[in-house]
């Protein structure tokens, strides 16, 4: 189907300033944080901005009906190019979308629309006491419908799990228009073992199988109290050795985050005044929950990390912790300014690896990067071995990005040949898809057929997952 | 087939003692806890007991082939028939296969095969300083192969989840015989969202997808302590109440328990040493975690629990506790002990609803038992909704029987009126198939279509969950 012809029919399912076109308009849809976008176009023919469930099921009855492809989006803060249309056809901003329908505060859930913001999400639980532990990096930007999607998590899910662990039930347009709600169609149940779990089943799908229209989350008593614990190591080994210990002591931080040397550089020279300890490894230890609690925690992990750490620190002051965690926060900017003349890639940046192999795996990204010659800098979610890496080159440079893909190829295999996955966090979309087999084997054949069940025309975010 | 041929064909595949045909050995077969299969007979032709991913695709194969239908069964603790043939054919018990493959102390996670109890897990774990979190009631007769397939909890699923919370990675044999590892082949990852997430939708399928081989669970630093809130409310509604004040405090206890009035008769009659005081309502609260958050939170919830409760108590001497979670040990068998002529049915006995609803359901239940006549004992685990209804009745009557199966459904249907669902964590199984539409509506048919997409000749587990 011609765009023409497209545009014209979406303006008869939505109004005027619903259905955009222009190019300048679906330009903006051509992005999110990924590499590949930055290098390849790739417009949509229309961007449609549904909000309610009838809308999205008139739009998807038409795709389907046409076999026009369709790709959901909410903020596109991904880096994967999971929410961009690779092949053309409609894409779904689902971001204006933003209602938060009902906070059940006897039962610890809530009913949103997919378009709400996770920081906005979580500003409004607070009135109610109540939070939503997965903390994503990108919280004031993306949407909870994205979180879903990709099944998010970020800093705190070393104790409080990923989105998936949240999601009691969905409201799913699929792509033949038809609706259904898992998790039980009028249940508000925290506990619900009727049926298939096609919630889970939903959750981290990246839209290959249907449209999120309504989310159904668990919520946790908001933590009274919160406290970190900063730790300077001389040695790589020691961090992992000494988060190993914490575990052993009984305690699950709410998280752990590692800079190695490549980290902690780069923040030095982005902001000299932080003065990070020139050190093999830093490690930060959120520790939350009631205030007895979180005082234990605090000073027993300051204990466990002196053994091995030349530099402790255990601070509750909202301030000293916010400046203890400032070469944390800088760290992704920090990144992106080891070369004056380059930019951070987001690719390869998301691989997860067992706990025990974490120094084994910085140690061979930083010899890749010098294999390379490509700075790279690493950082992340120790506790549950998520590493993220940033590689920096010059874009304009077409023998970088040829030797950037190689560098991110060889990460990505790294990953898998440790026991780890090609990505802990942040999803597949169209960059890892060719891994789908290493990681999976036989297993892709049985997430085709899910696939093709539920989606025969092929029409749900082509080109994604697998 | 015939039977005979049958179990000529698994001597092919399996040695002698583990082919089981005699009549003796597959009634055993025929009964799990269900009022069901006391009810009904239902011997499978023939029972393998398998040891290896091979026999048991050398099984699978064969049965695909002849079309033979196969019922996987753990320790044959459920509730619901799960386990047990509807149509004859193969039973496939892998209780006997108990290894416990490989505990990874560093990333905090453990392997086993299917046949591993529970409670054995648990006590294995322990020299690691780990812990499996969910805490079924049958602790220490029930296999971990069972909780994986039933998305078994129990106690403490208020604070730790259901088992799907736990399950990283699984090795399933298709009804084909063909083998998958879900989770990343050879994956050791935590946090993994590389794909269609299998691992979740085979948690909780119970059976009807295939056949599970290897399990690779996530554990959670072993907490270093524990404590028992026990309060005594003269008026229902303040139970409710006092747990949502609970959590507005920002503690979210390890479980909290209810015995509601019957149950506290049932108790006192059955063991009036305990001396429960005659009220509407005791709540037990376990908390558990690092020494000073045990205290702080136990003194916290007494507190709370003393603005209604006429009579509170909290300790965290482990004698005392045994002897406040008394009442709560015994409730199941003094149930089946409130008529001398009586026993205790399993039916109805597993509805979940919201928690500001959970009076109106208790008062609701006590009316339909005596609408029907039949004495009704109720219990479960407040915290999460999850209400658990003991019927008692002579078995031997058969009007009885007709009432109590009356009242079984009616409260199946007042938990799907009260925005709840039939079953909270014992599964759906042979007798609640029936309200799978009415739980899930249109979502059942994509259900059975996955179903349908696995399991083409409808071979694994036929006449359950939908």
């Amino acid at each position: 189907m011609d765009k023409r012809t497209l545009r014209h029919e979406m303006l008869r399912i939505l109004d005027k300033d619903r259905v955009l076109s222009d190019d300048l308009d679906v330009m903006y849809y051509s992005y999110d944080s990924s590499f590949l976008t930055k290098i390849e176009k790739l417009y949509p023919d229309v961007v449609v901005l549904p909000r309610s469930t009838e809308e999205v099921q008139k739009i998807m009855r038409f795709a389907y009906e046409h076999g026009i492809p369709v790709t959901p989006r909410g903020a596109g803060t991904g880096e994967t190019g999971g929410s961009v249309a690779l092949t053309g056809g409609i894409v779904l901003d689902l971001s204006t979308w933003d209602e938060i329908v009902e906070v059940d505060v006897a039962n610890m859930q809530v009913i949103v629309r997919p378009g709400v913001i996770h920081a906005d999400l979580n500003d409004y639980l607070a009135r109610y006491n109540l939070f939503f532990p997965p903390d994503p990096g990108s919280s004031k930007m993306c949407t909870i419908g994205g979180m879903v999607a990709n099944n998010a998590s970020g800093l705190r899910a070393v104790k409080y799990g990923c989105t998936e662990q949240y999601v009691l039930g969905l409201e799913v347009v699929l792509p033949d228009g038809e609706v259904i709600t898992t998790g039980g169609m009028k249940s508000k149940a925290i506990k619900n073992v009727s049926g298939l779990n096609l919630t889970k089943l939903m959750v981290g799908s990246e839209g290959v199988l249907g449209v999120i229209t309504k989310i159904r989350l668990r919520c946790w008593p908001k933590p009274k109290a919160r406290g970190i614990v900063m730790a300077v190591f001389p040695a790589l080994d020691d961090a992992p050795a000494t988060v190993l210990d914490v575990y052993q002591a009984g305690i699950l931080p709410s998280g752990i985050e590692i800079l190695d040397q490549s980290a902690i550089r780069a923040v030095n020279q982005f902001k000299p005044e932080i003065a990070l300890p020139d050190a093999e490894a830093i490690l930060l230890f959120e520790v939350d929950g009631n205030p007895a609690s979180v005082e234990w925690e605090g000073t027993t992990i300051a204990e466990i990390c002196r053994r091995r750490a030349t530099q402790v620190e255990w601070a509750t002051d909202p301030q000293r912790m916010a400046s203890l965690w400032e070469g944390r926060s800088v760290t992704a900017t920090a990144a992106a300014r080891v070369r004056p003349d380059g930019s951070r890639v987001f690719a390869g940046e998301d691989i997860s690896v067992p706990l025990s192999r974490v120094a084994e795996t910085l140690r061979a990204i930083r010899g890749l990067g010098q294999k390379y010659g490509i700075p790279v800098v690493n950082y992340g979610h120790i506790g549950d071995g998520n590493v993220h890496t940033a590689p920096v080159i010059d874009p304009e440079n077409q023998a970088e990005v040829e030797k950037v893909k190689q560098l991110v190829h060889d990460i990505h295999l790294l990953a898998i040949e440790l026991e780890g996955s090609t990505t802990g966090e942040h999803g597949v979309g169209a960059v890892r898809r060719g891994y789908a087999e290493l990681e999976h084997g036989q297993a892709v054949g049985i997430m085709r057929a899910i696939k093709n069940t539920l989606d025969p025309k092929g029409i749900m975010n082509p080109g994604k997952l697998f």
